[in-house]
């Protein structure tokens, strides 16, 4: 495989798609073939498996998914993801810029949802195989912060059930992303999401030339 | 848990739906509180899934499931349906029955599909928790056999992907189940599916008979 594997991960209001949108304009500027999707949801099969995931918070038995249940959905939507987008555009030399990734199931459904992680680990690299990235950003900041960004953004929208958890969830969350950033300083890439776009922009691109020089 | 489950498996045409219908009419003839169900699609959330795995068979790469994808969906499909069905049922006394589970997915997308047989142990053990039958029912017909039946119910309806799938893919199909029975006969109770209908039922309530003799 030739081409280059970028995630970026974190919880929610830390900007993720709009540095994803940001960080793929100027690898385009340089010449570079971009490819930009995020999971759940980056297949047309995933679209369905999205709409399972975070639909609106009813709270109603038959509505909730069983937390092993989401585990395995998420993890399904990443086989799908892998299958038909993320493979054939590194295999096509591509830059594969993907919002959300395995990092994310450590994060939400490990930490999160307090499942084993040794069991999460051997989950992902099951259905991730040889698909790793070589670089992640982990877009970091309160969870204060970030529920606030989130609610703005939602406006009347119905919350879904990963808005709806608890504070404390976030919490964990948050702490699983800083966790993943500590052990693995070679391939994550820790950035204060609380600056404004322009700044986070700025360490992403100076991320990308600490890490893969030869990409700017 | 004070219930009872058991499961019917083997390939398609076996007949499989008939006789969960009738052990659940000799069994509450009996006085026991039974209840029916299936996978995949036992649950609401199911529904979807089930969609998704047996959707007609297209041959578009964008409708078509990858396989680690598709042994995903299947095990969160029965996450799912152990959270709000089977569980619940067996810890209000109930006998559940249930057509397709575990056996399923260790037959079609372990032996079938050929992922590693450890490793489909491994998730079906990570999913079903202590939620295992008490009996299984195989019901065995020859490939051919099983293949005429399915098309003859189906009509003139769309094949899905599994019925789709090449003579040797359900020959390695059965293969697994005919292997599940031999090596687990203390669960497992083998009958020959190309019998009547009447017939395969009485062989289930002998097997009934035999594994649980204060069922029936």
């Amino acid at each position: 495989m030739s081409g280059v594997f970028i995630t970026f991960e974190g919880s929610e209001g830390g900007g993720k798609t709009t540095q994803v949108s940001l960080l793929a304009e100027a690898l385009r500027a340089r010449g570079h073939d971009v490819v930009e999707t995020r999971e759940p949801g980056g297949t047309s099969i995933g679209q369905t498996l999205r709409q399972l995931l975070l639909r609106p918070h009813t709270g109603r038995p038959t509505d909730t998914l069983a937390p092993s249940a989401e585990l395995l959905l998420m993890l399904a939507d990443r086989a799908q993801h892998i299958h038909e987008v993320i493979l054939s555009g590194l295999q096509a030399g591509h830059i594969v810029l993907c919002d959300r990734y395995a990092d994310s199931t450590t994060a939400y459904q490990g930490y999160g949802r307090g499942f084993d992680l040794a069991e999460v680990a051997q989950l992902n690299a099951f259905v991730c195989g040889v698909c790793r990235p070589q670089l992640t950003f982990v877009l970091d900041l309160p969870v204060a912060v970030g529920m606030e960004r989130a609610q703005e953004r939602r406006g009347t929208a119905a919350v879904d059930q990963f808005e709806a958890a608890s504070v404390s969830f976030h919490e964990r969350v948050r702490e699983g992303f800083l966790a993943i950033a500590r052990a693995e300083p070679e391939r994550v890439c820790l950035i204060d999401a609380t600056q404004d776009i322009e700044a986070v922009h700025t360490a992403v691109l100076a991320g990308v030339r600490k890490h893969l020089p030869t990409l700017l």
